[in-house]
């Protein structure tokens, strides 16, 4: 570990951009939906989820937030987690987070999360939204439309979408779906149709690769900065699909359009890092990793991320589903992490100590205004109805 | 380094549970034999196999149990071992590694080495077998069978081998055969007919992608713990067609049956650790990568493999082959690489020093005893003849 | 960072065979030029080259040797540079570099460099020739030939190119153009002409992949060591084609023939010291990423790609181009980081002093000197005109 300093002094002050995430569960858990959402998805009869290195962090840096002493036993924890309650738990952790801002990826609610005002409420900060495609898709499937009818309906549905206030940017989880190895051209309008075709009849999630295509393409026309899950997730995934080596062509041909941030990446966060070292639009975090890892590794994985990344491609984010320890937990590993190796370097004179304070604040805060924009105190609708980047 | 403590203490007078090695040799080692075993297949002109990372290794913490000092010249190396003969280096590296039990691949002996039973005797442990699968269908092979016969055979013939006293699991090498870029699909029976008919006509080694998909499928029926090599191995390797995450959809589509075990992993070792995690059949270790990339290195590996892999699912293995230095080594770089992470951690207060303790014994011993079932004084064929995981 | 010691003196006293290079600008660079060669291509409007790890490692390690403080601001840095010129500034570099030999890749020179002998002249240094095959063909049908006769005419354009003095190796980049997931065979010649009847019809760069192949199996005809390109590079690559792990089959293919050698390799690096360590014609180096992740990484670069890679199969190489800086951080990088590592390791007694000391000046130079034949003081043709190792 580092010997703590300014760098440390300044991350602890710094009020973070997470510029991705999700909601805070609004009602009690039962053990085994806390267990599940602890462990991205899987609660296993005989092993407790707590037993995991995401599980000795919870212990270790949530308990306290609790009123428990450290390294609280998992019995003692969720009884505490229960008794608190859940609007008191998101409380304490989301205020904990000292996040200016919150963008909150509305699509995917399997259980009741805060909506991002509601996040924004419990946590003093400010909330936005990122419109996911795919549940902008399957709920014009869901409305019920004609095959060649699909690509328009879904535009327009996605334009209105991001036409809402307070949406900063749009999502994809094609890495779920079909993977990047995709062709990376625009699918022809009636290719579209076709694949619609099939999709609408067959029904189910998106899945279809030429559908995908059709999705990142349009999402590259609506103008906003374009998030896309790439690497660690959840026992959906085909990991080695999820490698963000694998939309290289892509974003040759996307060149010059909109910015790409590549979420969460590890294990192929120097990939990651490769492709926002050679394309301008490319831009990168290791949310999700952060916390999973905890904060005796984030900083390991911080420094395979940032080996090659120049400081204004680097952002925050914690990837928080559900637990609001997440959203506490990745910002503290976040500010640990980065903290420790920017300090490092300064003692070493790797670094200046104002050039260490620059990175630390771009990488936390600022790389996320300059593409996102600014926040605005009170969020409108754009009197345009076009979509933007100032919210 | 750590700072030893509590965990480094705990570690090194625990007795581990191997739970995948293979035997010693023997006889005496010509010093190219020996070149061979210490680099994983290969012995160059003009190249000592000491000047690699494992040769170091074996200088440094393997001659003193010679009688040689530290850091002994290899060729004062070698004329010990030979003074000494193989049954005294085997006893002395076998028993330094304190563990309580080896779990012996039987599978692939092209020069003599020690039975289980042998290993047992000679390390003052406990020793059980994992049967090769790919062997037992060559010999089914090899006896001669008629193709529309051979599934039976074969699915007899492993039934019979994993009934034999002393078996715990069974063992793939597909990573070496085929990879792991399979149909995960169980092959119907007229595939499985026509490939052997192909395989039966041309001999050789098992490598038809049809027939190995069987023999995976096979292995699910069994019902023992399925061990497969994944990553780092010899020169017949395809590198990566052995990253398990290339065995994601096959898993899916075994999950509830028997437990796999991914061997060694290395470098691809995140990427079993977050099979481990989502899968709740799958365990790993880095099992080859201890003792071949050397103490000072396995922290590394270890910490990378434990990022986010649930501590019941990490176990241990040498994988050590022909070598009894391999036996030991693998031992003491994890016994040092894990303490060094595990002390670390409690002295920076990231984890409790019981947890810590609970985590060492749990990797080093108790995982294999909870997946394999308990070691009994005298294993013995179970009476319904069924296989089984009490031995 | 470790405590500096005998091998910190040992290798700031070596002097390294730098055997991968390129020339340096010979012209004073614009603003955007230097840029550019800062970042492996990419000057984006309204960021800053210098905001990168290399950037930082520029001003801090390079600054000084202009007459510039540590941490220099870029401005100062470039009005320095300008106001030196670049015959100044590169002499101040490449003498800090302290080499004994650079090879140098003479195939790719968009603006103009400095010759093989001008870097000599400049560095007060040996330098050696390096000859891109990719150019050599691309001049052969730049000069017009009929398809059928393609073959016999790039055969004799390289051994031609082979024979000029100075030349020690041939280069592919092969991984920019096709990536290596080839076919590993030779191909015959009707595919050959085939093949070669489509690109000269067609113009632009080689990229077509049977012209590929058998660019790789002449070079293994020409019989001088091989240089492929791997891992990171410019926007031009697809990164995971670039896998070394992908020529697996075509290594085993060409056993027993000329040195492989796998520059650079990040990040797969440690794929590149599986294949270092199985086949004896395999070697590797981390050059380029030496300067990219700068002095805070190389060592943890270095560390892991030398896990398992036997000591005899590393050498240094920067993959400077363009800026003299590079020539200079690039053995900066290397001597700090691999004697950071090795002293530790003598410090902790896992290695003895005497086996440092050899590994540093193998690595940095001797490795080289061994496989490339040693440099005599005055390079001159061979009087049998056949290719050969020692110039």
């Amino acid at each position: 570990m580092a010997t703590p300093g300014p760098v440390h002094e300044a991350l602890a002050e710094l009020e973070l951009t997470d510029h991705h995430c999700h909601g805070a569960a609004t009602a009690g858990l039962a053990p085994e939906e806390f267990a599940a959402l602890l462990t991205e998805g899987a609660a296993w009869p005989g092993v407790s989820p707590f037993d995991s290195p995401v599980g000795v962090a919870v212990r270790r840096h949530c308990a306290p937030l609790l009123d428990l002493p450290r390294h609280a036993p998992p019995a003692d924890y969720t009884a505490r987690r229960s008794a608190l309650g859940p609007r008191e738990v998101n409380r304490r952790f989301l205020t904990a987070a000292r996040a200016e801002a919150f963008f909150v990826d509305t699509g995917h609610a399997p259980l009741p999360l805060t909506s991002p005002a509601e996040l924004a409420a419990a946590a003093g900060a400010a909330a936005r939204e990122v419109v996911r495609l795919e549940q902008v898709a399957e709920a014009v499937a869901a409305r019920g439309v004609e095959p060649d009818a699909y690509a328009a309906a879904f535009r327009t549905a996605a334009e209105e979408a991001v036409r809402r206030p307070g949406v900063v940017a749009v999502k994809s989880v094609a890495a779920y779906r079909t993977g990047f190895a995709l062709d990376p051209a625009r699918p022809a309008d009636a290719e579209v149709t076709w694949a619609a075709r099939h999709w609408l009849a067959s029904g189910g999630r998106l899945r279809d690769p030429v559908l995908t295509r059709h999705l990142l393409w349009t999402a590259v026309d609506l103008g906003l900065p374009l998030q896309l899950h790439t690497g660690f997730g959840d026992a959906d995934l085909r990991l080695h699909h999820a490698d963000p080596a694998l939309l290289t062509d892509w974003l040759r041909l996307t060149s010059g359009t909109v910015p790409v941030l590549l979420l969460h990446c590890w294990p192929y966060h120097r990939q990651a890092a490769y492709l926002a070292a050679v394309f301008e639009q490319v831009y990168l975090d290791v949310g999700l990793a952060l916390h999973h890892t905890g904060p005796t590794r984030c900083r390991a994985v911080l420094e395979e991320a940032l080996e090659i990344t120049p400081f204004r491609k680097m952002l925050y984010s914690s990837d928080a589903y559900g637990l609001a320890e997440f959203h506490h937990l990745g910002a503290l590993c976040f500010r640990h992490g980065l903290a420790d190796l920017l300090q490092d370097r300064v003692d070493a004179d790797e670094l200046s100590l104002p050039d260490a304070l620059r990175i630390a604040a771009w990488t936390g805060r600022d790389n996320a205004r300059r593409l996102y924009g600014p926040l605005v105190s009170a969020p409108a609708r754009d009197p345009s109805g076009r979509p933007t980047r100032k919210v």
